[in-house]
């Protein structure tokens, strides 16, 4: 049984959480400017800004402010007059959203360094990644509703075994569909891509009644979803 | 000639800006849930953050995340192609984008009293309102550009001249349109509005460069103009 807690493998000396002082604005601006989609196309975090975001990552405020939004998801799934046919869908992003890869970019520079995509590869291979206990909670909500959950991720048909292991080893035991990004469907972008899977999940007759991911590319890009949340991610952008 | 910095009439005791500190984590996770569209159709803000918000507005912080999305904006703006026949335009919001009533709302709790509307009109009859700076800055750079500016406010066409007046006054000399609300468009929401608005001004032949609001329903809606751009409010809600 894994633990539903995120251990990150390397912690940052210093204060962190509620008493945490924000000692640089401009990372504090830069992360603002992120989450609400006026910085866009970035390569990586600021390298100034690593131990901003570390405290941030491995404290209390990355877990608030994913709490405020999956909270106020499970409110607005709660009051939803849903249909009843199982056809209501809620679609959940896979890294970052369902799943966290914070033990690897904690031994990364949180988004300071460029991805490598070899170790990466090796990290998401061993399917060990622990859940968001935020998105965990709000996914057992959703399903206790009577809605369905699809995951919608960029990674690829290749690594549908691993991922519905990792999915199933961090307590996402069930789905109506696990979509992956086929071989042809890689050079198009994630939003493209997102957005036609959306479009064909609406003309199977599914309605998709909320849609939450960590990029702006999990959740624009018509159909969006009747509702769509964005959880925080300031550790890299995918257009 | 009116100053282009804002001068608020209260002042809360205690240090602001740069050396405060996160006390309130949730207020910090309910502004960035505000500010990400993940919260939605608040009437207030939770009373218990009057001071977190005091400290943000008339710190630096307001400023700082303002001029990181107004210079993201200008290089933006700077790195277009522009077609040069004089229908580039640029749409600009009024209220807490081009305009700043802070002076009325530090006096008024920063969003957490509900807006009192004979007194919000009593302030905003005076024509006094303060620019932003970092947007009055933005306008200056759009329009050296070649682009022309269109504002497109919610407020209606019985405060033209005293909208003019102040932006005016504000150190904004010149614009393409000055789109208000007519009678007959008060009972729709500002989204259907001002989407309305965008799409006459592309059937009249002009191509929509850039929208910068304070509020989603400023630059969600189609057509949404090529690139949007959302200035940090944690006061109101528009819907």
């Amino acid at each position: 049984m894994p633990s539903h807690q995120i251990h990150p493998l390397r912690r940052l000396t210093g204060s962190a959480g509620s008493t945490m002082k924000v000692k640089n604005l401009s990372c504090s601006s830069w992360q603002l400017a992120v989450e609400t989609n006026n910085l866009r196309d970035w390569d990586s975090v600021p390298a100034t800004c690593e131990s901003y975001f570390g405290h941030y990552l491995l404290g209390q405020r990355y877990r608030e402010d994913s709490s405020m939004v999956t909270k106020e998801a499970a409110k607005y799934a709660r009051e939803l007059q849903l249909s009843g046919n199982g056809k209501d869908v809620w679609i959940f992003d896979i890294d970052e959203t369902s799943l966290s890869n914070l033990p690897f970019f904690s031994k990364h520079g949180f988004g300071v360094e460029p991805i490598n995509d070899t170790l990466f590869d090796e990290w998401s291979a061993k399917g060990a990644a622990p859940p968001l206990p935020e998105s965990l909670k709000l996914y057992k909500e959703v399903l206790s509703l009577g809605i369905k959950v699809v995951f919608l991720t960029g990674r690829t048909e290749k690594d549908r075994e691993i991922t519905a292991l990792n999915l199933k080893r961090a307590g996402y035991h069930s789905w109506e569909k696990l979509i992956l990004r086929k071989a042809n469907e890689v050079t198009i972008t994630a939003l493209q891509y997102k957005s036609a899977e959306r479009l064909k999940l609406t003309e199977q007759g599914y309605k998709i009644v909320g849609n939450i991911g960590d990029q702006w590319s999990d959740i624009l890009g018509s159909p969006e979803g009747e509702r769509t949340f964005k959880l925080p991610d300031p550790m890299y952008y995918i257009s």
